[in-house]
């Protein structure tokens, strides 16, 4: 049976799924899973689509192990363990495609070191999605390998969206306002295609709103602007990361606090957000349940700095049709949809509770003038069907 | 006759302004004028209400004279000219008043030692407005002396509106959002009750639109939220400051483009903004008639950045009644005021285009579902009326 395989590397973890296709190349998912804990403790498990175990491991003295070593016993294993499957290509999310990469492509030496070149924009993430390229290269020289960015999905939206005010020649130089998320953008718009092509067709704002949140506003299926920006540490606030910070708090942290920009770069990414406002957790689950104002605070904020970006993307598109939530929080905290919505009401946008309390797929009410939808993401299959279709392209070529 | 100063001490410039009282303590503009290019070769110029020029010079070889000495000759210069003025206090403008100070509040020992405390938080203004404090203590001992502060208008903003997505511990250390142009924001609120009581209780957008600039969301005449931050680097795109910033573009700077903290404040602070898009000029005024592309892409995303500012902030506001533009380009730039209600046309902004480009006072059509006006601000005289009371509720006490 064909099939491709979706491979998401980041620092700490490796996420991956496979695809069998059908006669139409239809992908269809077979098993995922993932390895955590990389560099500490790794932790590997393996499920069916169902949701069966397939396999689980951990290393507990396995902190030396590399990501290559990892991928190796992952290959070892599905040789062993799902045969009959013929892998035809693998798919790897690449978070910074720059300027050039508008679209998935076919990864050569020179497509590798082009992405290599892009990794200042991208030091944290960049890296290690090269690195599963490199480590699949070695284990299986022949195999197709498929970029698939993050940033393509805002590549063609207005040019002004992309302007910083800093001086031109930064902008030059590559600093300026990509934008992320974009495989969870583009799934939410195929996916709101089908169930709903007038309002796909419309002004929408896809709230990706998991550990990483970004808001998108849509015209017509196409990215206009979106809240992330340089880097994934614009926006909206998140599980650990602040979010848009006045850039003089950035400065002060440093002259006034004696900080390291090391030690501002742990402390924005890795410490603020909801864990840094409750100063309990960066899970909103957790916080949902906790008892201390300071959890309600974070999630106060959270919504605040929500809707209040939503208002700002709402201009640029000149009214509302529709909002999408999606990812983790997105999809099952109906607690914080419905705060969100509320702070939009004044636009016309009324929740029906009872559909939201079901994370239905409308949770508007029939009298909203804003359709409001609930869109499980799924980036893997983005993935997969970018690594087909690139695939494809390829042998029709 | 009795009188009253308005002062406002910078890093390189002195502004100031004598006002005359009435019998009902009611301040009247007599002579004002400033120091300019202090520390290069410093200029001064005094006028009478009228524009007329009542003095002027130049120390073309003046770059070591203080702000203290320049003070003095000012005082000297006053004494000798303009006679049978009786100053009964003097006011300055103090950028920070930190989480204390609410309301301007006369000056002693002890107050100078808490504003002092404060410079961490604004090292490029509150060291020069508390100098020109201490210049006069040092040349007038007993001249009552009335701090104004640039932050209290928004101290009573809603504590949300307070907080960044930092940790908790940095909250409590200073670091959240404060804002400022708080004297021109309360000069609007008193002159808009006068020309529009039924508008100044509503929903209103103040745009101050200076060579720094930023937008205040004022519900019956108070602040709920300010574009401006923890420092007067946020927000809202400015003649040489970036406005808000992606943090993660800080920190880039830094880690991969080797700049120090102090290169990257000059960077944002002078560098950036409208001078930096165009590459021209920070001179809004001069990019208008600038020929280049360049100078074109700096106003579009000055107008697009406010656009989109205002949007946020009629979410929190959930919907608008009226706009005031003031300061510089809000008070002159047609063409700016212009780009900006286009893009707020789906709120039901409606500009009547002939009073736009007479500056009116009322710029919005007479069908416009939201009232757009020109005032001009004057932080002084808002300086002159606190310093007044001030001094008033210290004789009534």
């Amino acid at each position: 049976m064909r099939a491709v395989v979706a491979l998401n590397s980041g620092s700490s973890s490796i996420k991956f799924a496979l695809f069998t296709l059908d006669e139409k190349d239809r992908p269809e998912l077979s098993a995922g899973g993932k390895i955590e804990k990389i560099g500490i403790a790794p932790r590997l498990s393996i499920r069916t689509a169902k949701g069966e175990t397939l396999h689980e491991r951990d290393w507990e003295q396995g902190a030396a192990l590399s990501h290559a070593e990892l991928l190796e016993y992952l290959f070892f294993w599905a040789g062993e363990h799902l045969q009959g499957h013929q892998v035809i290509g693998i798919g790897h999310r690449v978070v910074h495609g720059g300027t050039e990469f508008a679209a998935p492509c076919l990864v050569d030496d020179a497509v590798l070191a082009e992405l290599e070149a892009l990794c200042p924009l991208a030091p944290l993430h960049q890296p290690h999605n090269l690195a599963a390229i490199r480590a699949v290269s070695a284990l299986q020289p022949d195999l197709l390998q498929v970029a698939c960015f993050d940033t393509a999905f805002h590549h063609d939206k207005p040019e002004i969206a992309s302007r910083l005010a800093l001086p031109r020649e930064l902008h030059k130089r590559g600093i300026r306002r990509y934008g992320f998320h974009g495989l969870s953008y583009e799934y939410i718009v195929r996916k709101l295609t089908e169930l709903d092509p007038a309002l796909a067709q419309g002004r929408v704002i896809a709230a990706h709103l998991g550990n990483g949140a970004s808001l998108c506003a849509m015209q017509a299926g196409k990215s206009i602007d979106t809240t992330m920006g340089f880097t994934a540490l614009d926006g909206l606030m998140m599980g650990t990361r602040c979010g848009a910070l006045d850039p003089g708090v950035v400065l002060h942290l440093q002259t006034q606090l004696g900080m390291s920009a090391a030690e501002v770069e742990d402390l924005l990414y890795k410490k603020s957000g909801l864990l840094g406002v409750s100063g309990i957790s960066s899970d909103m689950r957790a916080l949902s349940q906790a008892r201390p104002p300071e959890a309600d605070q974070a999630i106060a904020l959270f919504a605040r700095r929500a809707a209040r970006e939503a208002g700002a993307l709402i201009t640029l598109l000149e009214g509302l049709d529709g909002i999408v939530f999606t990812a983790g929080i997105g999809e099952n905290d109906a607690d914080m949809r419905s705060r969100i919505c509320r702070k939009l009401a004044w636009l016309g946008v009324e929740i029906d509770d009872s559909a939201n309390s079901m994370n239905a797929d409308v949770i508007s009410s029939s009298q909203s003038r804003v359709k409001v939808r609930v869109i499980p993401t799924n980036e893997e299959r983005m993935i997969a069907l970018h690594t087909i279709s690139t695939i494809r392209g390829k042998r029709d070529a």
